[in-house]
């Protein structure tokens, strides 16, 4: 199956899945202010991974979902802190104002606690064992706290206005972004119950797309325009971020994106060697939909 | 056995474990700020409830300490976000300076970010068994997300500058601090497998105990010194906080105060008849310690 076919059958039934788990509680702007940054038009790239992964094994695709929303939440809960003004201070994103903007700092610090604390909620929840679940958790917690994502975050930080090596800016990304990303692959293999060696494989999978992505990220944000990209361009430079086209220049930057998703790729045909029953067209057609119109 | 004699012999057990949970493994100040807040010296309250409660039935208390240090987490990061410039802008908590004074604005987001996370981590830990600790998570969520601490952060910010009915400033307590401190109990029932009876009666000392507990702190507020009490006096007037003495007048708050505490008493009294086993002076001295000495 092609991944642009899965993502129009399984996107809006899991997006209403995830908006469906805010519902109103505390007769304030609090939810209301989860589900306008969940529903915020975000690309769903690792529930949808995550989903796609699990429909590849021959599995029971909403057995995923609650992971996968729970992913979404704390991906979420992300952006919204990293826009605050303490933080990157934007403004737009997605095309839409804010959190902070469009309601307060105040409820968009509680609106990004609430959707942290709710992720590991939904967790508890769905058809899979008790051991698989508390696993998922622990990961999920692993590769979004101080070890993972908001360790990078910090480390990111930091090092604004430094000038970094290409493998400090791997380490910062690896943690600010790739941890989720890895955790959307090591979910989808624990849900199936995948071998070791399938384990391993997808974990490098994740780590490839994760730093492609990564390097994908920093060419649009010089190459393109706000319209295109629905946020503010050029923020990198603002913030003195150092970027993989700054380090590497773009052309160079461009052919490390391209190796990255070709390993990619090669791992995953060594997967579908081992597992018959595997489709491999799903992380194939993502993996080359990443590719750069150029 | 006497809660002052049990917090002696426990205390720094706990807390030895608590701040050992927090390992350096960002490379960034995000650990020390995490630790730096939970070593701030607070009374430990929830988690020695907690731990007390579990002493109290006869179990063995290190069964309880990672839902201990998860809710000592939670308290922690809800701290250092409420006091955070865009919500109650404080710069003195527990006599030292306040996580964002201490570090900054955006390290200080990001450690309550790594506590909220870390506290998820650490239920998955432990000796009960993987149905418990999925409960366990689950209310601890549901205790501190939207529907409880979160959202009564946010209806209490709502209601500033308003002023509230008694019953209105209840919810919002009963929220914002009441479901972590029922927390401890329902966690202590559910560790020690409590009856439903039981499970009740701890259900509402806990709100009994809270409510006692936010009538002390708004009596405090207005009637004791900055270096009694280790942090700023007359917030509540200052941010135009309705407060249980400003609505019912100190005298008849003092009243009230007294009266939750006689329930919660009573109530574990009940406890006892029904369980022989339960030590219930831990709970009972533990009430009376709260009592204003004036």
């Amino acid at each position: 199956m092609h991944f642009q076919t899965f993502t129009q059958e399984y996107k809006e039934s899991f997006q209403d899945y995830l908006t469906a788990l805010v519902k109103d509680a505390s007769q304030t702007d609090i939810e209301e202010a989860m589900r306008y940054s969940l529903e915020a038009g975000g690309k769903r790239l690792r529930p949808l991974i995550l989903i796609a992964l699990v429909k590849a094994f021959g599995k029971d695709v909403h057995q995923s979902y609650p992971a996968a929303a729970a992913l979404e939440m704390i991906h979420t809960y992300s952006l919204i802190h990293d826009d605050l003004p303490a933080m990157d201070d934007d403004d737009l994103r997605r095309g839409k104002p804010t959190s902070h903007i469009k309601f307060s700092e105040a409820t968009a610090i509680l609106a990004g606690d609430a959707l942290l604390t709710k992720a590991f909620e939904v967790m508890t929840d769905g058809e899979t064992t008790d051991t698989v679940k508390l696993k998922l958790i622990r990961e999920l917690a692993q590769a979004s706290g101080h070890e993972g994502m908001v360790g990078g975050q910090q480390a990111d930080m930091d090092g604004e206005n430094n000038e970094l090596s290409v493998e400090e800016l791997a380490s910062i990304h690896s943690r600010k972004t790739g941890r989720l990303i890895r955790f959307a692959f090591r979910a989808a293999g624990l849900l199936v119950e995948a071998e070791k060696e399938t384990l391993a494989d997808l974990d490098t999978i994740a780590d490839k797309i994760g730093i492609a992505y990564q390097i994908r990220d920093d060419i649009l944000d010089v190459s393109s325009t706000e319209e295109e990209l629905g946020k503010r361009v050029g923020a990198d430079a603002k913030h003195g971020k150092s970027t993989y086209p700054a380090l590497l220049g773009l052309k160079r930057a461009e052919e490390l994106f391209s190796e990255h998703l070709d390993e990619a790729l090669a791992l995953n045909d060594a997967v579908a060697k081992r597992s018959t029953y595997y489709d491999k067209e799903l992380l194939a057609s993502f993996i080359q939909s990443l590719r750069l119109n150029r």
